[in-house]
């Protein structure tokens, strides 16, 4: 008997009609012959309103307590989806993260899963009941309760999926699957029935929302078959796997767009090594993600150093670079944040060298300019001015023949 | 240096206005050089929203979901007042019931702790930090998540006392103690400044809402002082302690009142052996929990019996005796749910056999007829109609004594 995990996110489980609809969907996979273990996230806003009550409490908020309070929403939506199967007569037990065997490390609020214990689950499989474990969380080495940050619930699932040999970790979410650019922007984007890992963790870094690259990398260095998909219309969406023969390897598969970025540049800096590692590392001690980096040639003795942050840490990025630019005797700090990232993703890329050029051209055609460029084997990226990106993502998706014939159909209520 | 337990119940940490001034309280004991552990019950009406979500989402609720439900509560509580902590330079850590070592039985809603481990604990005082616990919550045998029902935080905080030597387990509500009678009907009673804990039990099983009686039991069974007191307040309360020598001994202590049971008659018991006994198991196997039980002597081989349950069970009370009446042979089942139970609670009593007498005159002056009597050796209960027992319970106080100078004081919201 085949075993599934379904993980749910918030919107998924956010009322009690929606937990109960839900639980109608677990009992129908069972009826279908499957064994299944589900993973929740917290229901709807929760999250948000904790977060709130905590700010209304104190401005020191320790970590341990931040992830003990936020580990409170997923042991309610669990428990409630528990019930609901009872009452469709589906055995159903909760498990907490620590219950469940997720061992983490001790960084809090962004724990890292070390090692899944999973023995209660399997107990409770072959007891003939469903397993809902609660996503997101674990149990430090300490004893205890860690969360695993943003999109924990995806890597919780996957971790469970790789632990118990599931046949297909199925992730419901709000939209239908993955489709070849944003459907809010281009109205004709097709959904794809199959994409690589290697380009969905291309995707997920340059701005597709569906999926956290954690879980993506997690999926794939552990091959579990992800399957994105739909908890209002239920349909088929789209399989993320192993890169095979079969697959079509389009050219490009998909086009994406970012804009919660912003540039950073630093002017004059001293061409000598080691400069630039330092300005890196003490961003990375302030845990500022930096994304895009862009150093041009060195002219007389001094080079210009861009690179792009999350919009949220541009403050903190233009101090640190500020004060490690009067130490190093560079120029100006500038930071703009009007900007957005373009990408082409596509296996197909590596096999056909002509992809840049072809982007450079269309974006010329239209008028945009480019700020910075960054690739990689199956990625292009380009950094144009915010207010030209969707005008970019369309020329684009024309361009490379991505358009679709029908309406692109994205369920659930709007984000 | 002593250690003192304190426990702040759900109006006590309400608002996040109210968690901050718990949390000053908490720094200003520990600044008068205590060791402080927290005890912490869910905010506000918290479980009552839960308990209305999890009704919206199935009839079937397998208490052992229950439980992982409403659990989610004082996480959320605990972790905000160790943030307000923190913010006042306390450094707090918060323990589930789990991490505390509170060791249930497997009585999923109502369970017992077995015992307590707290190591974790006594390393946290170690190091000198505050710990604060999860009231209500403990885990059980089998390592699930329990709770130990309605009054459930008290008796987290009396066994914590207990199991760490504590020298007074603090229990903080919206009230500034035990007092002669209920405040609201009688404006003269007097705040108790101590009370044995014989005398607290009597109370609390008498209508007296202050202390759940199975914290009582357990702080009087392992000699844990207790202090009743209020958290708006924050002045001297009451002690409940052992009895000794220099006590004062009223006569009587306390007049307690309850309406909150209704009276279930059965008539023409045929006088046989094992009728009464089947009568009673047959109820206590639906957990109904009997109150006062009066056989009166048999006549004509036939006898009545009374007794009081809580009125959210007279239909299945009624239910069970009736079909009980039949298979015995009995005659009629008749409920009446306008009573109500007036009681004496006072350790002198054992030593001045006039009281019942005085008590019977007293409510005979009034006018008041008595229905049911039951008493133990510092008790006496009468049960009288609903709509007299105001006047009841003010006759009483006036006529032994207890009315005191000033106005009681009461704090807190309304509930």
């Amino acid at each position: 008997m085949g075993l599934v995990v379904q993980k749910f996110g918030g919107t998924s489980v956010g009322d009690a009609e929606r937990i109960r609809e839900v639980a109608d969907h677990v009992a129908r996979t069972r009826r279908q012959g499957k064994e299944v273990v589900v993973v929740v996230s917290a229901m709807g806003k929760t999250t948000d309103d904790l977060l709130r009550l905590a700010d209304d409490v104190s401005p020191v908020q320790p970590a341990r307590e931040l992830d003990m309070l936020l580990t409170a929403g997923e042991r309610v939506s669990m428990a409630l989806l528990c019930m609901a199967l009872a009452g469709l007569g589906v055995d159903a037990v909760s498990f907490t993260g620590s219950q469940a065997g997720i061992i983490t490390d001790t960084d809090h609020t962004r724990a890292r899963i070390l090692e899944v214990r999973a023995d209660r689950l399997r107990e409770a499989l072959a007891d003939g009941k469903v397993p809902v474990v609660a996503g997101f969380q674990g149990v430090s080495t300490a004893r205890d309760v860690t969360t695993l940050g943003r999109g924990g619930s995806d890597t919780t699932a996957v971790a469970l999926a790789a632990a118990l040999g599931a046949e297909v970790c199925e992730i419901y979410t709000d939209v239908t699957g993955v489709f070849t650019a944003d459907p809010r922007v281009v109205p004709t984007a097709r959904r794809l029935a199959r994409i690589s890992f290697e380009e969905m963790l291309d995707l997920a870094a340059s701005g597709g929302r569906v999926l956290q690259l954690r879980s993506v990398e997690f999926a794939r260095n552990h091959g579990v078959p992800l399957h994105v998909r739909s908890s209002f219309t239920w349909e088929p969406g789209t399989w993320v796997v192993e890169e095979d023969a079969s697959m079509e390897n389009a050219v490009v598969t998909a086009v994406a767009h970012d804009t919660s970025e912003a540039k950073v540049t630093v002017t004059g800096v001293p061409d000598r090594p080691g400069l630039a590692a330092r300005l890196f590392r003490a961003l990375a001690d302030r845990s500022i993600n930096v994304d895009m980096i862009v150093q041009n040639v060195s002219q007389h003795g001094t080079t210009d150093i861009s690179f792009t942050v999350p919009k949220v840490d541009v403050a903190s990025t233009v101090e640190v670079a500020s004060a490690m630019a009067r130490e190093i005797g560079a120029g100006e700090v500038a930071a703009d944040d009007c900007i957005a990232k373009v990408s082409l993703v596509g296996a197909g890329m590596r096999s056909h060298p002509g992809v840049s050029a072809t982007m450079f051209e269309v974006l010329a055609e239209q008028g945009i300019n480019i700020e910075m460029i960054s690739t990689s084997t199956i990625r292009i990226t380009c950094v144009v001015r915010a207010e030209q990106v969707e005008q970019a993502v369309q020329a684009l998706h024309r361009a490379f023949g991505l358009d679709g014939t029908e309406q692109a159909v994205v369920g659930g209520p709007s984000r």
